[in-house]
């Protein structure tokens, strides 16, 4: 009779080349989409219309790239970080299908990066997850690293393997779903007259509203993933931690600043790449989030002339509105910035 | 490069006749529906049940009325009253066609009066909103008069116009859904007795349970709806104003007091029209909101022996039963009395 | 004019042998999925992935066994226990038939039993309860027990009529959905390697995490399933009372627990039926709960090769982790313990 629960998986349990097949397919419905609608208030048409989507050429409109990325995501906890101290990072994440209601997502991830911390007790485990629809076909594949607690100390260090990770997702790699185009995309719909030949390199913009998180809205989020990490979820252990209540969920806090940048870049329609992402302070309930972005670069696509990308750094703050723009220092971010988010987004030109 | 960011009309940038295109078309969902159950807990077996719905002449269940004119009202927002200093009022709302899952709801507006105030800094704005489905028929056409801030105290007062407003709407004028029928209406699954017939001009109506709102439910409420105005989500700068707390929208109340009418008006099938409405006091998380109705007329409809209507008047009050009828006094109103709601209902006759 | 409210049901008005039809049938779909999702977390793969289902022969993947209990359950309040004092027991629970999204769920109830309490003040009214699809086909059966308040104190006792009511279901009584076999369960998209063949009776086994509810948590789920009862929404009038909060709903507690199962129980695929339940301990906001279970006894099931049952007690706590397995004792129950729940579940076998 051996224990029937899962203890998670401790460093030295992973080894590099090792494949993790994540528990929990998950169908998507419109209940996700009105859930996630009902939390964060996204206004962007494309996940908003079936009408809108239509226009574009899909069947019918898709979720929330980042609802598609948090179930994904949260399959992978329950093996990969029940025992992280910390989620260090992602990188290298592309999406490429979008998810409809009706889709069954699962999840698979690879170790391919190991390094064991001088201090013994943790390390650096990294693995690739790639999610799945029901057919088989990749929706979005990306790269994340997480401190992970050894079970026994003494337990010999792995060779130190740390993946090359690119420092941001070349466009000539973004997908594109079959059939679709923005061309004459309505912008009486969408809600802003700025396409992406209005924004230049450099620009930077306050998305100005902010909103307060509660724990019952976060934790109703992070169970929609299907996502068990213990910090978010239980206050009795939480109460009597390191910050003496539950932390939310980082990827809550991208959700967020995703939504709040609506008003900034209401033509933004799509995600198409994430280059990387640092959860730079713990976000608690109570807590008002703010954000901004700053255009980091802008890429045509070659072959299309409906759609093209911004690549930008969108900083979220909490309890601090961003009309000073506050952000990355030399060394450190100035005070209240909690996320620091590098990613692609297509916006319809002109 | 001009500003991305969506500051909102002033009172000075309105012109009657002007018409605003609202962004965000919306498909409603079985999602909605569930999410709006959850937060009002409504029992109309019409908006319930398939079957209660296709035993009456539907395909399918609609959804609630309440449901679709939040969804109509969230749109005019970020056009109409993101400056709004406070809503004053709704007239003449008519209920023309039902909403089920996957229609998508667009609204515009049309200003139809502007009138400045005496202090230079603010000015009442009407317009007429219109929501419309997939196919460009009319859902919900209402009134409804916001004070909007002045952006410069010395822009000019335009020329006072402040439109005529019927003080009810006519049954004359009520939409019916083609090829409905009420007859024989299952008095059991709907859980009354009580139908058109019982009812007397005049009756009072205690509907006894409260309701306490929670800061979670009515900030996924408002999102649900894409109803934008800052003062219900921000805490860092609602805790700052007048009244150190966010305000709860208008609209949750409505919703509250008429899940609540299900105990004693468990009939009262479908909102015709909204006659009037006003806000008479501010409504915060943790109060514990309470409803009655009086039954201010009755209305035959000309060539319909299955349904009738009900005009009411319905009081919500704020930590405070309803069993004394708190209500609207020569000058002002009774305490704790938070809504006063003129409307028609249409119910089953014997 | 007579009182259009309901007052609900006092102990006199009971008879044995007297059906209540319930009002309000209600449509379940995947908005209701969606929402059940969020509050508790559950990952049987059963009810999360159509893909699994169908593997497993069904069209679509059915609602979770507790969600459908909860709709049925939900109906009967306003007819049987808005008097009640206490919610004493269920038993003879029978999940018959799986409950899919568009499905429309009724309920009536047979007072099966009545027993005036020595105090002239109350008495214990025993129904049976059955809720059905629009087919009329029966989805769950059940017994439970309320202490209900007399109107009158002077109203004279019924003669004592107590049912005689199973020990346990008898797995000769379990209902299995047509043409649905678990025969090469897919034990990676379940999540656990764990099959009926691997567990012993008198196994213990604990669930290790912890969950924390929210007020807006449990009034949410709690209005999803139109359950009336007053001591759950109304802080004005509870904050008064016994406790001096609202009190959560004893079937919130019942789903958490079984979510939390899902450690150690990853391929208790279906619930067959609840021997019987107590709430031993009221549940409020801000605890924590935690879950164990014991094995009471396996059942091979006559005829099938891909299924057999075990029946477990499991037990819930508030602010009390469960590795030292509190439970009942000679004379009451360890501090902490809020729930004693008495089921079978099914399970694939190898």
């Amino acid at each position: 009779m051996t224990s029937k629960t899962n203890a998670g998986n401790y460093f030295e349990d992973f080894k590099v080349g090792q494949v993790l097949n994540h528990a929990t397919p998950r169908t998507v419905t419109q209940g996700d989409r009105a859930l996630y609608q009902a939390l964060f208030g996204s206004r962007f048409s494309l996940q908003s219309s079936d009408e809108a989507a239509r226009a574009a050429g899909y069947a019918q409109s898709p979720i929330d790239d980042m609802l598609a990325f948090h179930v994904v995501f949260g399959k992978t906890v329950p093996d990969v970080s029940l025992n992280a101290v910390a989620n260090l990072g992602y990188a290298d994440c592309h999406f490429m299908k979008p998810v409809f209601p009706g889709d069954t997502i699962s999840t698979s991830s690879k170790v391919i990066g190991l390094k064991e911390n001088s201090n013994g007790e943790t390390g650096v485990v990294y693995v690739r997850s790639n999610g799945r629809n029901q057919r088989g076909e990749t929706v979005i594949d990306y790269v994340r690293w997480v401190m992970v607690r050894k079970r026994d100390k003494a337990a010999p260090a792995p060779e130190a393997d740390v993946p090359h990770l690119p420092e941001s997702v070349a466009p000539e790699h973004f997908h594109f779903h079959e059939g679709v185009n923005f061309k004459g995309f309505d912008l009486t719909a969408s809600g802003s007259p700025h396409l992406w030949d209005d924004y230049e390199i450099g620009e930077k913009i306050d998305h100005v509203d902010g909103s307060t998180i509660e724990e019952a809205e976060h934790m109703m989020a992070t169970r929609l993933y299907q996502n068990t990490a213990k910090v978010h979820f239980n206050q009795y252990t939480e109460g009597k931690g390191r910050f003496g209540r539950r932390l939310i969920y980082g990827g809550h806090v991208i959700s967020l600043a995703r939504a709040l940048s609506f008003n900034g870049l209401g033509n933004a329609v799509l995600v198409a790449a994430i280059n990387g992402g640092r959860h730079v302070a713990p976000c608690f309930a109570g807590d008002t989030v703010f954000a901004w972005s700053k255009v980091l670069d802008k890429a045509a696509i070659a072959g299309r002339e409906d759609l093209a990308a911004l690549r930008l750094r969108t900083y979220a703050t909490k309890d601090r509105p961003c009309h000073d723009f506050p952000g990355a220092l030399e060394k450190g971010y100035d005070e209240g910035v909690i996320l620091d988010f590098d990613y692609w987004v297509l916006m319809p030109r002109r």
